[in-house]
């Protein structure tokens, strides 16, 4: 089967979860690691920080240019947290998929569900970790949330858990194992792409040979 | 994640497709390269062969025990077959399943939507040649098959192939590379175990503990 000929689109791959899990660690991992992998941008109205990297996670703008775009359709989905709005830009994302990438959406549980509406194909995989008391240690570490914040992000992680059956698949991030979180997460994308039902053309094709070569065979043939 | 822990129950997966499509190959290539996988056992009224292994695939009886057993509920499915008749022996398979084997069940495409009704979380797995000729050549080298037996077994496989979508995966077994669709059964076997409806117990430890440590923290442990 010639998989990529028959299905030339790729597959979008949804990598959720709470704050601090280490989304984007894993999605970082996948990236470096393996290939046939993109990542979506999006477009956030949030300051730059120092440590963000230069590369196409996310494209800057304020508020007023991203309504502006959002208005226009161009953002998938508008997700404010921490008073920054966050949208995944949707031409950048389409091309991609058209071009038969496998892009990876890194994004809060709100904006998956979301997401699951528009393009029911998507993969939502919810990322979670071995056990919460990993989640506050993470976010400890991380450093740049101050105690209040922090708060928020746990509450939040706990609305966002109870979305836990809205997902494809669960992937669990235990510390210091992100390598295999990513191995899983290809292996389930890889899975996925042998579904029945992203095959129709191979189908067709298989049917028009039976109906070609079986009608003749095996008699006509049988000397 | 515990994964074997929360989720003791084996997997149930079904590997179907056209007769000479080469699926005793692969099951037996799973066999004897992963672990924890298991097959089925069927009851069958064919008489035994001479090639057929000594291994627990089969059991022999005549049509009146087939039948005594099939209405005692202990045969899963009934296909006749070259008039012969097949079946899923139940108690062996649920009791496999019971004890956390991955059962690989080796049965024709009405089989296969009849196990789909029953365990309806069952993975179907469709497997075809690359091309219609793969498979005329694999019955002939195959050498059991008169000319008159080969036409009704590709009649018969037109027909199965027209449920290509009740199925939920397609595997491609091309000439040769019977290894590279064993390692994609798996692969499919492994991603379906990851599937959120097979984490219940995940989710709920996962909740309770976050009710427990999420509410006291960050602050009652930040000194």
């Amino acid at each position: 089967m010639n998989c990529c000929e028959n299905c030339p689109r790729g597959q979008l791959i949804v990598i959720s979860g709470p704050s601090g899990v280490g989304k984007g660690t894993v999605v970082s991992l996948i990236l470096e690691t393996y290939n046939g992998f993109s990542r979506s941008k999006s477009l956030t109205t949030r300051p730059r920080r120092d440590r963000d990297p230069n590369d196409e996670k996310y494209e800057f703008c304020d508020r007023d240019t991203f309504n502006k775009r959002f208005e226009e359709g161009d953002i998938l989905e508008r997700t404010e947290y921490g008073g920054n709005y966050y949208g995944t830009i949707r031409s950048e994302l389409e091309k991609g998929v058209e071009e038969g990438k496998n892009i990876l959406m890194e994004i809060d549980v709100n904006g998956a569900l979301q997401i699951k509406r528009l393009y029911p194909h998507a993969i939502l995989i919810c990322l979670l970790p071995d056990k919460f008391s990993d989640l506050i240690t993470r976010l400890r570490t991380r450093g740049t949330e101050d105690p209040e914040n922090m708060k928020i992000r746990l509450d939040e992680a706990k609305k966002e858990i109870t979305y836990f059956h809205e997902f494809d698949y669960v992937v669990v991030n235990s510390s210091g194992k992100a390598a295999k979180a990513a191995e899983e997460i290809v292996g389930i994308v890889h899975a996925d792409s042998l579904r029945t039902a992203r095959h129709n053309e191979f189908y067709k094709e298989l049917l028009d040979s039976l109906n070609s070569e079986g009608s003749g065979c095996p008699d006509a043939n049988d000397n």
